[in-house]
């Protein structure tokens, strides 16, 4: 499917799973779906030089509409040329719509009909979002890829809450869309499932957007506490609902094995924060599952930190050295484990991509499953 | 001179000034003098990976034995090959005694003609350390370049202070080499010149090391809080002194300014935390002076922190995306800065070593000598 400079085109098809390979057009450069997108939450991959991005094949990463309009501010970042320019990344940028931030301090805000009122965690000064004013926000911003205001449903909730809070999203969904179609950007705008741990909610999420004709359509309000099982199980309920020509995206989700697993319910796209969060709090996504570096059986350990990685770090430093910056509290093991585990992550998503294109990703699946969580 | 695989020649000096070329062989490759040694406190450059002060053309960096003695321990980074090894850190490795850091700490520890007892400020466990035992520890390390064991005289201190200081440091010197002679070990140690800031107690510890004969002299307890008049005087009184044909090692000094002026002095050698510790307080060391990023005129400056620097924060970022990461106090900030400094301190050494070789130093120094302290 096309829409301006937006495009989405599917390219390959796995044999025995529902896992496809596609390539997402955006006015910043093409996207290889399945993707991972590294989270730059104020516009930075926490602790990785751009350049190591870059060296790392990241195709796109996912920047916080939240973090930017509080500081420096949308419309700094729209006199400086948008924020590709601002942030010297050429490369494609989706930006969420800044709402799962304003819920997650829950005693900071408001809801009403019209938006959401807020408090800065920053300094404590009043905010309010709409659904248009957060359009109006990735429009200065300059995102290729914008998200619809949307209330991400906590867990657990009763059906009537889930119901209602699904109601108004979809209603912002609307306005969301009202507002794009008004600003002509020629980038995409997505909308966003909600409907709690209910299928037939989320069934009526999926054909209230349906109606709506976005170019691409995420999955939120799920990996927010609830059984892995259980989130699977929505998943799979309302991953088939999505029309086929349309990417797929699936919010803040996961491990690596989540993903392998999320890829073959058909899902395109993903973000997360585990692997940048982790590497900070000294946590190496390997082949060989999670290694805690602080370990002390680590301390004399010369070996890299995964045997079977080619990244920078795992050529040139030891378990015994990274483990040695991480205990000193230097600045240099977050960069390093960062650099370790975004490698991770984007070569898992390269493995991916190739096995979805041979048609064998059952194989692939199936050894990545085992990975543990 | 010569010892073992340790050598230094002169190539080319000067016209107008004491400035001197030089190359320092070392056990891991040669050094082009005058150097700037960045400091890798805990064998590590704060926030800088390794890759980058590589591609900057660091040539040897300063660890702190201090540091490495106490974490992870001299005895753990010798079982792990040493700590070029350990580090990953293939260019010359000088380190400092330790005694820097131990009378730091002036409520943790307690001197005696035998060494000094101290506290750890990690987690206040008692330790001693000899002249003899700073050899072993630098042993154990595999330093290309050694220092003895001294005590760095504090300013200010009356002429007798300053005396019994500096004999006790020469007695030390003389127990440091003693033991250096036993270990046959094929790199360097140097001796300090110590004094305070009385000219003829600086002679006298010359003449004293001179007897020792050791392969390169430092210059120790200047830029301790003396006014930089006086640090001046004192160090062109005590650099006159010293053998022509051994390296000379200014410690801790200083700011560009300050390290082109001594280089005009007959300097060969300079370390100093100012460019890394600066860069974390946001402070950019720039042709036009000293730019404190946080600074609210930033704000909205798309300019390059150093419009005639291209190193790559330089040709890259603007002004305003650094004020961003300091303030949001990212990691990238401080990996950002750093870089900067660095490449700008070792830019302003090559275009020192370039004037020194056509003989027109006099030129360059003037020109540097503007540049704000």
């Amino acid at each position: 499917m096309s829409d301006g400079g937006f495009r989405f085109e599917v390219v390959a098809r796995d044999g025995a799973t529902a896992a496809r390979r596609g390539i997402l057009s955006t006015p910043h450069g093409a996207v290889e779906t399945p993707v991972f997108m590294p989270v730059g939450t104020i516009g930075a991959v926490k602790a990785l030089p751009h350049d190591w991005l870059e060296d790392l094949g990241t195709q796109i990463i996912l920047a916080n509409t939240y973090h930017l309009y509080l500081r420096p501010g949308h419309e700094r970042i729209a006199r400086l040329g948008g924020l590709h320019r601002f942030m010297a990344w050429p490369r494609p940028i989706l930006t969420d719509s800044g709402g799962y931030q304003v819920f997650s301090h829950r005693d900071l805000r408001r809801l009403s009909e019209e938006g959401a009122e807020f408090r800065s965690h920053l300094d404590g000064s009043r905010h309010f979002l709409s659904p248009e004013k957060v359009i109006d926000i990735q429009q200065a911003l300059g995102s290729d890829i914008s998200m619809v205001l949307d209330e991400c449903t906590s867990w657990p909730a009763g059906r009537a809450d889930a119901e209602s809070s699904m109601e108004l999203s979809m209603r912002w969904a609307r306005r969301a869309r009202a507002r794009w179609e008004a600003s002509q950007s020629g980038t995409a705008l997505f909308g966003i499932v909600q409907g709690g741990m209910y299928p037939d909610l989320r069934r009526r999420s999926v054909d209230a957007l349906a109606g709506m004709d976005f170019p691409g359509l995420a999955i939120g309000g799920l990996s927010v506490g609830e059984p892995k099982g259980l989130m699977f199980e929505v998943l799979e309920a309302t991953v088939g609902l999505l029309p086929a020509d349309r990417p797929r995206y699936l919010m803040g989700v996961g491990t690596p094995a989540d993903i392998a697993r999320a890829v073959a319910l058909g899902v395109d796209m993903f973000d997360c924060v585990l692997p940048t969060r982790n590497a900070r709090n000294g946590c190496l996504f390997t082949s060989q599952g999670r290694l805690m570096i602080k370990n002390t059986r680590y301390s004399d350990d010369s070996g890299p930190p995964d045997p079977a990685c080619e990244c920078r770090v795992c050529l040139r430093y030891s378990r015994a050295y990274l483990r040695h910056l991480y205990q000193a509290g230097e600045h240099l093991s977050a960069v390093l484990n960062t650099l370790h585990n975004v490698s991770f992550y984007l070569d898992t998503m390269r493995k991916i991509r190739e096995a979805v294109e041979l048609g064998s990703y059952g194989k692939c699946l199936e050894a990545m499953e085992k990975w543990p969580d």
